[in-house]
């Protein structure tokens, strides 16, 4: 039904704002036919602007063969703009309205056979959808601001999309140079907003309580747990520390840690299930690598983080 | 009272663990003359192996002039240990009574002048020193792991403590080359320790209802908000992402999306206070750099970041 990924050579990418016009920087830099489509040609210059800076990096991360900016067309005309897309990148505004008459559009306009993701980061696919005249291959793609270079991309349908439609967005995106993440449920945030929002609201208790200032917080998270996370996450950051053990230790010497006030979020029951899930997930991230070498690993990719970060600055 | 931070040469670490070898491997490569107390000299090559671990990792940053392996002395007398000390890292087991009755011990025989940082996460400060005789000179002193690579050090007296100790920890340890935080207040888990926690609960309530697996939280983080936060923190980052608003934008437009349910946990009421200090803190931190420029400065960073994990990676 839907085309090979790999096949895929012209990309829509709908909206000039810094999500928008993100994406577009990205698909140019990957070697696709970019057409972007804007709501007015007011917007081209604001559109230019976000590529020109994207640019930089994307010069710096190494364009794919034959990527080029001159392979960009820009057109206010929507039905135009989708009527040839293999895939379509949506960031309109975060209204839901606006992306209902969107999707309205793009339903009749767009060929059946090409998915469309929208780079929602606070709305629903199953809202979204609603009005499309062909929402099964409709299907959230969210990325991490700047788009052009941070690699998540997490996928979800809405309750009309097909599976099939999600499969393919990830596998495209893997294509195109994304680390998509297929999510297991439709949830408020997904799953790294979630992750990085309880973060803030702690944040945001620690400076309104007195206990931290927004230097402090920036301090303290850029030279302790982000470097780790960032070669890590934090699932295989605790299984590593707790050595031969692993989460399996983690969780049942520190589980009551759970229960103290470190933060105002309340933790879920440890529940027999709840730790077996941890300590599976930890082991099947390890495989047969031991603690030691995931150790040497982690040390050598942070060794190569923090030498990264200062040279960048000096 | 206390000596010049700069004027100091010797170190003694307490602990023959990860957090106290890691401690003793630092001191060694920033060129201390390093003691290592071990509370038996069966915990000898324990400590080595760690030792020769961050070594590597050490040697790879760079190690400072005259830093030697051939500088540290182990011991397992304790009043040998400490009695020439001009600075005592403690890293003993997190129990409170273990703790106790060592800086019962340590009060009485180290300098009066030298100040005593105990590693602690989880402890706090007013209780560790409460059988000290001369506690006014004991301070938590809150390395990340691994402590021989991320800067970070929390530090904050307990009820004892002289607030001059705390300023010379700081102090020490800029000279030491780590990145020391004074904390505003001493509250449970510190300030890294509670974002990270947050994040981390979140994670286990996403896991506990299906929402994720460890490893969708890990490629999440990765690849998503991590390498973001290594370079910007978090305060900076939506500070910088929302343009010419900076902040206030991000609280005045988003303020609303405190309510929605994108984690478990609940955010503290959005006061004028509050947002001010928010707006303030990130302007203070910003000075005169206009935010394209900053938006810059992140780019540049990340990138370096990701190629760094990438060719450490191939």
């Amino acid at each position: 039904m839907y085309p090979d990924p790999k096949s895929v050579t012209r990309v829509t990418s709908l909206g000039a704002g810094p999500i928008g016009g993100g994406w577009t920087a990205h698909f140019l830099a990957r070697g696709y036919d970019v057409t972007a489509y804007i709501h007015s040609m007011a917007e081209k210059d604001a559109l230019m602007a976000v590529i020109d800076t994207a640019w930089i990096s994307l010069t710096a991360l190494g364009l794919a063969p034959g990527a080029s900016r001159a392979r960009l067309r820009v057109t206010d005309n929507l039905a135009d703009a989708v009527k040839d897309a293999q895939f379509i990148q949506e960031s309109a505004p975060e209204r839901l309205d606006i992306k209902q008459a969107l999707y309205a559009e793009l339903g009749r306009l767009a060929p059946r056979d090409c998915v469309i993701g929208s780079s929602t980061s606070g709305l629903m696919m199953s809202d979204i959808q609603a009005l499309c005249p062909s929402p099964e291959r409709t299907v959230i793609a969210h990325p991490f601001n700047p788009p052009y270079l941070l690699p998540l991309v997490e996928i979800v349908g809405g309750k009309k999309s097909d599976r099939a439609a999600v499969e393919w967005a990830a596998e495209f995106y893997k294509v195109a140079g994304k680390a998509p993440l297929i999510m297991k449920k439709e949830i408020p945030g997904f799953v790294a907003t979630r992750l990085q929002e309880a973060l803030w609201r702690e944040a945001l208790h620690m400076v309104a309580n007195g206990e931290a200032t927004p230097e402090d917080i920036d301090v303290a998270l850029m030279n302790g747990p982000a470097p780790r996370m960032a070669v890590q996450g934090q699932c295989m950051a605790f299984h590593v520390a707790c050595g031969e053990g692993g989460m399996a230790t983690n969780l049942d010497q520190f589980g009551p840690a759970l229960k103290w006030p470190w933060t105002r979020l309340e933790a879920p029951e440890l529940t027999q299930e709840l730790r077996d899930r941890m300590v599976d997930g930890c082991n099947a991230i390890a495989g047969d690598r031991h603690f030691t070498e995931m150790a040497a690993t982690r040390d050598h990719e942070i060794v190569a983080v923090l030498k990264a970060i200062r040279d960048a600055r000096s």
